[in-house]
Parts: structure tokens; sequence; C-alpha cells
């Protein structure tokens, strides 16, 4: 099932994408796609439901992120073999966590803001993993059984804030506007390997990124045992899973983000965002 | 005010201490310290109330964390001059910040878990700030009036997890059970002066921690207006503000939590913590 949440901002509803590929209202059924909601056997129970009968949604209708409740979004650095080749740096010998805040979260073809004062804003296209029941101290081979479903994200980074502020990254990683998830939240039973997944960004109609989770040097199933052994995960959390090569830190000369620039971005099987950049505004 | 929380976990419900040092059921004039019931308008509107027409709630009963709804929960390191001297480091240029997850929050005389394969559990006491109204961008002239109030925190830190784990310190930093939060939020108008306040903290009855948040690097003013340039701070959202000396990691030889533990700590004027230290619970 491809999940959705349509609406304007805080008012979104839950929805699901029929066969024809349009979105039908789901909250008669459901009232959202937060807590409980995503436990992967409650899921389960709403694929018998007759989709004919539920009113369509407008077309053109905004689209929100596809999840709600959000209190941990976790995401991981340098995930990528050929991105880590790229940029020079070793492979990681275990994963590298760092934090997004939860209220960046956006719909996925919401406007993306520069933040006031950023030099350096970035784009990175990621899968990422939404978890549909508590999540602690699971084995890699019962962690899929935990996860709700996929999306894709835009890890948005300010580079400058990231790295050139002191201390850790998250002061270039929780901006406003910085966490675009959706379009879907296509359930774990719809993707047949995880770990086999073409994923691309265009900036301005340019090609700058493509890849594939092939590449990942840790999978879905490691990283979410692995983040178990450090924190509890709750239903809608959110695990962003690293970019592969052609961000714009890594051109020469680094090419960022301004206000006016188009991008677009998707993973196969997942759907594709669209975010105009926007200027800060006050 | 000194605002807290009573009852089960998951279960709190809003209550005052009153000038005799009984809690009072608030229940029925406010729902939860959540939300739009942190601002500082809000929470004045409180004073009003005849306390003694309110129910006293039983004494033993336990205390929750005094803040619901957090989804940020930030961390300040190396924000203590003397602690920064004792550790030989340098004062940092500015602000370091690291996130702590918003569900390791518990009550302040909770058990303090060692978590699995953990060899260096540690304390700190610290001052948090809990977050009153939304906050962006905000001017350190007035960043005060977007505080609901303060309490203390127990940054309970796994060093290991920290800082050999590879990249960023969260691994260390949000483990199930550590981020003790109370016993009281103490609103901004009782406390004179955020930035003279003694505290201190006991491992098993020794003192190993005192200092003031006088010798803090960043004053509480500074951190809210500085963080607010990289998020957006929500009601409810905590940031906790740095230790001074006597971390267990800066010892000679380092000395860490183990089961059977007591930890006591204090700030003057925000009351005391007792925790419990307990060994894995699968």
């Amino acid at each position: 099932m491809k999940l959705v949440r349509f609406g304007n901002a805080g008012q979104e509803r839950p929805g699901l994408l029929d066969n024809e590929g349009t979105v039908r209202d789901l909250s008669s059924h459901v009232k959202d796609f937060a807590g409980e909601a995503l436990d992967p056997t409650y899921l389960a129970r709403l694929r018998s439901i007759d989709l004919s009968e539920l009113p369509p949604v407008a077309k053109g209708t905004r689209l929100g992120p596809p999840v709600a409740g959000t209190r941990n979004f976790i995401a991981v650095g340098l995930n990528y073999e050929d991105h880590a080749r790229e940029t020079n740096q070793p492979i990681p010998a275990e994963p590298i966590l760092f934090n997004k805040t939860a209220n960046c979260i956006v719909g996925p073809n919401d406007d993306v803001m520069i933040p006031k004062n950023s030099s350096k804003t970035d784009w990175e296209v990621e899968l990422a993993v939404v978890i549909g029941r508590r999540t602690r101290y699971v084995s890699e081979s019962d962690a899929l059984s935990h996860v709700a479903g996929y999306c894709v994200c835009n890890d948005v980074s300010e580079r400058a804030f990231q790295m050139e502020r002191g201390g850790q990254w998250m002061k270039g990683k929780g901006c406003e506007t910085f966490g675009p998830l959706g379009p879907w939240l296509v359930t774990a039973d719809e993707i047949t390997d995880v770990q086999k997944l073409d994923m691309w960004l265009d900036v301005n109609g340019r090609r700058v990124q493509s890849g594939s989770t092939a590449t990942m040097i840790f999978g879905i199933a490691t990283l979410v045992s692995y983040i178990s052994q450090f924190m509890v995960l709750e239903p809608g959390d959110v695990i962003t899973t690293g970019t592969p090569p052609g961000v714009g830190m890594g051109m020469k000369p680094p090419v960022f983000l301004k206000a006016g620039d188009e991008i677009r971005l998707g993973i196969r099987g997942l759907g594709e965002q669209h975010q105009r950049v926007v200027a800060f505004r006050p």
C-alpha cells in the first residue's frame, strides 16, 4: 500500500493511493498514520478495504509528510560506499548517527527555505524508514518486522552550520523545512528488496545524484537493530539512511542551493518529490 | 510557582506545590503541562488560583517529569568554564549542541538503568530550560520571554557509546532512562537570577559535583537565542545547559555507575532528585 496524508499543513488526513493513482480518503477507517496505527499488523488490516468505496480526494490537493507523531528523526552519515570513496573518507566501522529535528519534517513538495545567514544549503536524496512499533534491542533478524514502511527523504543540510560552527552536526540538519518526507509511506510488504532500489536527484533539471540502495554500507535491518541498542524507537520515528554520491558540497567547485532552484528526487517504487527553494522568510 | 506532574508513568496529572510543600491536584484547571499550557502568559493566570481549594495529593505519590509533549531535547556540551579547565579542553567559541532523545525523559526519582553492554555510565547535574512558546530566530534580549521555567536534569551519559563508537555523541546520550527531569518546573518569575544558582551531585553520599550556574560560558538567554538560529523550538522542548566539574569520566582513575548506586542531585531553588541505579532489564 501507498499511504499518504493530504490537506493543509497541520490538518492532514490519512489516505491511500489506489491503482489508478487517485488518493482515497481513509479518514473513516483510521484517525492518522501515527502511533499504534503504524503497527504492521494494524496496517495489514487496511488491505482488505474496498478502495472504490472511499471518497476520492481532489487532484492537486497538497500532500503532507506520510507519517505523524514523529519524535525521533535519526539520520545515518556516510552510509554509501561510493559516496565514501568519492569524498576520500574511510568506510565507517559502525554506523554514524546524528539527529534531525522532528519539526523540520514537511510535505514532499513543500518549499525548502534557505535559513537566515546560510551560505551552504545542500541536498541529499535518502531512503527513510518509518518505525511501526516500539523497538528496543531488536535483533537484525527481527528488525524488519518493526518497520511500517519506507519513503523518500531529502536530508537537506546546511554545510557551514553542520561543520564549521563547532562540535556536532545537528546545527546544520534540523533547520525549518529541512525534512521533506514522502510522497507516500510504502508499506514494507510492497518492496521486494529494499536493498536494490535506484535513487536520483535533479537540481534545475540536471541529474546530480544517482545511486542505488545496493551500495549502502549498513543495510536497513542492521541500522534498525544497531540504533535500538542505543535508544528506544517508537512508532512514527523516522530513520533516514544516508545518501549516494553527488551532493553539492562534493562538487568542484562546490555548488549550493539558492532561491528559485527546483529540486526533484525519487526512489524506485517510493515515488518522487519536487521542492522549490525559497529565500529566508522572517 | 513549582509545577509538577504526578501519578504513574504515562498517566501523570498536573499539580502545583503549595507553600507547605504539599502537591495540589491542578487537573481541574489545566489538562497537562504541554503545548500552549506552557506559555508564560497562560502560566501567569494559574497564579490567581486559591491552592487551598485544590485537592491535596497523597504524600509519596510518584512525580513524573514536570513537562509533557517534549519533541526536541537539546543539550549543550562543555558549557562550564571550570569543567572545561578541569578536562584541559579549550573554551568553545560557540555553544556545542547535541541531542538527547525525547523518550529518555523520566521522573526525577525514577530508576536509572545501566544499558546493555554499558561499561561507562556517568552522571551530569544540569539546569534544564523548558520552552514555553514557539521560538524562531529570537534575540538574546527577548529570549527569556520564551521560557516557561527551569528544572533539574541529570544528563546521564554512556561515555563509551558517546565517544568510542564513531561519529557523533548521541549514541551515549539518549538511552532509556537517561533523562531524569524535575522534581518541579519552576516558573521563570520565581528565579531572581538564573545565573547564580548553586548545584551539586552526590554518588552514594559522596559529593562529586559542586558548582554554580555563574560559571556557565554561554548563559541561558544566549543559548535560547543561539539554538533558535538553527531550529524552531516548540513549547515543551527542553534545553539542558551543561555540567560543572566532577563527572565520573574526569576522575583519576575514572569512576562509573553500577547497579545499586544512589545518585542525589539538586540546584538551589529547583529542588532535588534521587535515583537508584539498576542493572539492565531485558
